[in-house]
């Protein structure tokens, strides 16, 4: 079950064009997946500044489907899920909501933005891979799929 | 009773020195400037995006007290005053609530900035200063305050 | 032979973790993008800002790989290259450029990162595919390549 | 001599208005603030990025004379100008820079904004106001004023 983030689009998120600046799209995920994170009890202070342990985003892929303007209310939700014994990857669907219908209230949801990030965990010490943690496990197994622990081992192994 | 807006510091918010970046204390107040608005029944995109009558901030002063660091939650007080028939200025307090207290759970509101925008109306075609809108006069009722019928009279006729 | 756009990393640029914000690297490769077609006499505004003819960015991709700090002085190449008659994608590799070596000066480039954005032309009435224009193809065969016009016609035979 | 800092206005600076948006403004100026220091010679990341003594702003004011469009070209004139042994303010003149006139070209510099920010320098250890560095008093100097050694004398003494 996926981490659902509800938001408004602000007047900054906008360009000239008239509608959400392309790049904020990207901001907008990660807002969403902090909000994941804050979510399954994980201080966000502390995991992303200047942590010991840090999970930096290394590759993000995104799809604009539909353009998004000032006030919509927006709907994403963040799937996570485990690649490596030190690697996840982050789902990001992006819906607008829509209220129509008059007698009878409709709500509609329509797709704005696909993307994904990609995070490797880093010890910033000695600059080498290190295993998730056990709050990242945690938050990977509330909203999305860990590996099975026999695949993480064997990756250590190979 | 000023509009009450509460909102969680991104990681996007944020600078180099682990703060929020100076700039951004005035875009989140504009961002509880706009959930005000909404919470009036202003449609956001047609008040800010290419209005007949727009009314943009000609001057802002902000007053940084504390930093503000990732994932601290926040509520901004917004209070509206006219000041003209075509003009109203906003005034923000921004907060950082703190939970403390162990057995007996304490809410402390520390003060991190205190901003002020000023507004003026003006029809976008005949570029002059216009007369506030019913539906801003009726924001500036809910959330702060009117200038007396008369005094905005006596201005037109001075 | 590709744009070249030189700038350099601002403190609004970083987050923080010290570095600069993921999403803030494709912003500043459309900054670059920018100049790449100002550089061809392209007016930005008449070409953003609400045109008859848009060409909004549909797909992009970035692999981050290596941070980069305030005052970093960057160099980004922008490669644009024709997909079909209404499409183009842009590439950008992104480096820091490094002054080394004391008694002979040396200069450096490290790759932090690289990024694809891909565009479609459209109209902004009719909501179709629309032709790319005299001046983005200008553009194309400045910076990157065209179709030969053989292929773009059969493209549109097919 | 004020420093003077020319960049064109991009497309990410600008909102659904059509226009820069208002606190984007503030973002120049420290945009242009970066530029004085390094053209003096300091080094930003180590100034800025959690330093032993940090020079925080204190307070900010603007005012939007004039709105500014995507690829305009701007002018910033940078004053800074000592208040105490531990203070100073920085003065921002914000110009578009029209070419017009046909057969004899004409330049014409149009004022936009107005701004100023107030900075206190404090040793982020013992948490107290910290005298202004060497290197700050030489950047002071470089593009404005300092306080005549008598008078900053005085102010401790006092």
């Amino acid at each position: 079950m996926p981490f659902v983030y509800s938001r408004t689009v602000r007047f900054q998120d906008t360009d000239a064009a008239g509608v959400v600046y392309f790049a904020n799209i990207l901001a907008m995920c990660h807002e969403a997946y902090e909000a994941s994170l804050a979510a399954s009890g994980i201080n966000l202070n502390a995991f992303f500044c200047y942590p010991r342990i840090a999970i930096p985003i290394t590759h993000a892929t995104v799809d604009f489907l539909r353009p998004a303007f000032c006030g919509d209310q927006q709907k994403i939700y963040v799937t996570p899920k485990q690649l490596k014994a030190s690697e996840f990857e982050v789902e990001y669907e992006m819906f607008t909501v829509e209220n129509s219908g008059q007698d009878i209230p409709e709500i509609q949801e329509i797709c704005t933005a696909r993307a994904f990030t990609k995070h490797v965990c880093i010890d910033s010490v000695s600059r080498t891979r290190s295993e998730l943690s056990v709050d990242v496990m945690r938050w990977l197994t509330a909203w999305g799929q860990t590996l099975p622990p026999l695949s993480a081992d064997l990756e250590t192994l190979l």
